[in-house]
């Protein structure tokens, strides 16, 4: 006399197929935790001969490409949604909130883009809005942030929120070649796009971050107030002026707050090898956590992939059914605080710098003056190469970036500078211990 | 018109003094959470002057000398145990539950003692029972394992579970010292405790290692189901040895399932340095886990300490707070299955062998014919050190446990074999990509 739960999927590529096959694998361990049986009864698809080609543990019927009858179906009573994108993903997730059922999502676009506006739906309608597989794929990031820590004060985030790019990075580290040898490398076994855009320009991070941030400080941060730089830049030099000074290239997702100010930012940056995120290797995610209670923390997976994904949904879907035969609701965002965001000029940080220069006397003294004239002090600098290939490398203490980019500008207007090959931004202040 | 929930404390050490903080110091976020204001009414210590003395955020008489009266206080509503110890904290916990009342511990002990025990009281009388900081202080481990990972199968876990040994065993590779001298060091700095045993003999790893076994493969555990080794005999060879091999040594607790069989085992590994656990430095805990579809996480932070253990009974005390006052229980235990503990005989890993051995001729031969005679394949061999400091260090293929061992028998009982110097587990299989 088990209780039954149905669920209606909107999408079924293969995070859906994902999410269907464990649903239908592991039927006697979910019900024993959820105090239902779960069942698929409606999946909304885009062509319906393809869907029932897959052979997933479903009836045929279950399939239809009108994600709207999914929605409105009286007996589906909670949604999970797999389609990705904002439209139409957006409206159903309003509409199902409205019907007052749950929802589970795996779509950080959307959330980075509408989450408050989600979150409010959800508690006004009395049910869950739940988006574990959004940030991260199968790390638990989102539930420690909202529960583990609720009663902590997290003062700084810092994530590798992007398998893609920390692929490139990590080959272009361990095998001394440029970045596009390894992007049409990755490109050839699909570990990225034929159009990389969203991975390597930043973007699908500067999404993530901008939820991690509104979660870790109670405010409304979204992908448009995230500083963003991408990997294209990087060149072999680069990882190798980092390896000798005891440092790997990450590109990281970073968020904090100083002075009720939020910064949140996405770009390479110099960090100590021996930091905790720097032997996250290959695709692999991780969220580094400071709090000032509990410390430094520290989550660590498979950031994508249809089964770590489906796992993390799977998850949440639990959770919600859980909560909603309880007529309970999960622990909820807190209070969305208005915090200003902290412009990227503000940021106080060191900075690696490379220039190329005439292999002239002088030129020393000259960089280092723009340096000082600007406010920006210098705290190592030495000569690579002779001739037409003579770079100055340098690391500067910690400056405002307002500071360093006036210096960066004064020094590619130089006579005796050919050219600001690299600025990187240097984290050695997070440290593992 | 907020709504009170009052807090019943047991104990009040640097933990309990920790959580009073917490939780007067973010009243208005931790309110927004729960939906209720949270006081601290009652909190029994065993001294009533020190207690007064310590300038705690509550008033001098929520103190008294009386556990069972915080427990049966009809003003409390939640109980919250971190005096530690099996008994008397097992008994007020038993009363607090069957009084209705949800209970949040810290006490790893009584957990891995009587978990499932009380689990059912919780389940009986419809309230959450919750012990977070129980396993690896700050780190969320419990949560995952019982949330996020709902509709996944686990296969095996890993943890780094005890800051002490980490901090020795740390301080030991990177200096090139032995044991002993560590140990007093660590016990001058205030790491490791005047009687060590509980640590370095893996007890308390074990403790731990028991409660992630239950949660993560729905069965019983108890702490005397984990087989145990401590660090006492690692030398600074054993580790020389490994970093040339491209090992760590690390104090873990594994718990696995093969064929419906739990293994559940804590003692000193070779482990791979490019595993996430092999970074895990100084004091602090990680907790590897794979499974099937998420793959593998991995969880990192302090595992002990005032504040982050306070940090995790908080985080509880929000999540047992909301789902009482919506009379709804939090994520339960799995259905605990009856699954046999698999002996450590029929482990199956490679194992690093060093033997003290008379430096003359045949004597390898000798050896390699005892690991032959018992099944034991040697995948690599050499000498080390000449006469009376001739070691032969051996590292082997894989093999059963039960026939190591009885090898280990036969090559101490051999003429000229002076001694089994080490025998250590090699963790070559838990790769992280």
């Amino acid at each position: 006399m088990d209780r039954v739960l149905r669920i209606g999927l909107l999408g079924c590529g293969t995070v859906g197929g994902g999410v269907v096959t464990l649903l239908s694998g592991e039927v006697d361990d979910i019900t024993a935790r959820t105090g239902a049986r779960l069942e698929v009864v409606r999946i909304a698809v885009r062509d319906l001969d393809k869907a029932s080609a897959r052979g997933l543990p479903v009836s045929r019927d279950v399939f239809t490409t009108d994600p709207s009858a999914v929605v409105e179906d009286p007996d589906v009573d909670v949604v999970v949604e797999v389609m990705g994108g904002l439209d139409p993903a957006g409206g159903l997730i309003r509409r199902a909130l409205e019907l007052g059922k749950p929802v589970v999502t795996a779509n950080k676009e959307l959330v980075a883009d509408a989450g408050p506006e989600l979150y409010e739906a959800a508690r006004a309608a009395g049910v869950d809005f739940a988006y574990e597989a959004a940030v991260a794929g199968a790390i638990p990031i989102i539930r420690p942030l909202k529960e583990s820590l609720a009663g902590d004060r997290v003062t700084r985030v810092v994530g590798i929120l992007n398998g893609t790019t920390n692929y490139i990075l990590t080959k272009m580290s361990e095998e001394g070649a440029d970045y596009a040898e390894v992007l049409a490398d990755a490109q050839r076994l699909g570990y990225a796009e034929a159009d990389p855009t969203a991975d390597v320009g930043g973007h699908d991070a500067a999404a993530k971050c901008a939820i991690l941030a509104s979660l870790a400080f109670d405010t409304v941060v979204h992908a448009s107030d995230v500083f963003r730089e991408g990997i294209a830049a990087i060149t072999a030099t680069d990882l190798r002026v980092a390896d000798r000074l005891g440092y790997v290239v990450k590109l990281v997702g970073i968020a904090s707050e100083v002075d009720d100010r939020v910064g949140a930012r996405v770009h390479p940056v110099f960090l100590p090898k021996e930091h905790p995120l720097a032997s996250v290797r290959d695709a692999f995610n991780a969220v580094y956590v400071e709090a000032e209670a509990a410390g430094q923390l520290m989550f660590y997976g498979r950031g994508a992939g249809a089964m770590p994904t489906a796992s993390a949904v799977v998850g949440d879907v639990i959770d919600v059914a859980r909560n909603l035969l309880q007529t309970a609701r999960g622990a909820a965002e807190s209070v969305h605080r208005a915090k200003a965001i902290r412009p990227i000029e503000d940021l106080q940080t060191q900075y690696y710098v490379l220039l190329a220069v005439d292999d002239q006397a002088g030129v020393l003294a000259d960089v280092a003056r723009t340096f000082g004239d600007h406010g920006v002090s210098i705290a190592q600098v030495w000569q690579e190469g002779a001739g037409d290939s003579a770079q100055l490398v340098l690391i500067t203490h910690r400056a405002r970036e307002g500071d360093l980019q006036q210096t960066v500008g004064a020094l590619a207007a130089m006579t005796n500078v050919r050219s600001v090959a690299s600025v990187l931004r240097v984290e050695s202040e997070v440290f593992a211990s």
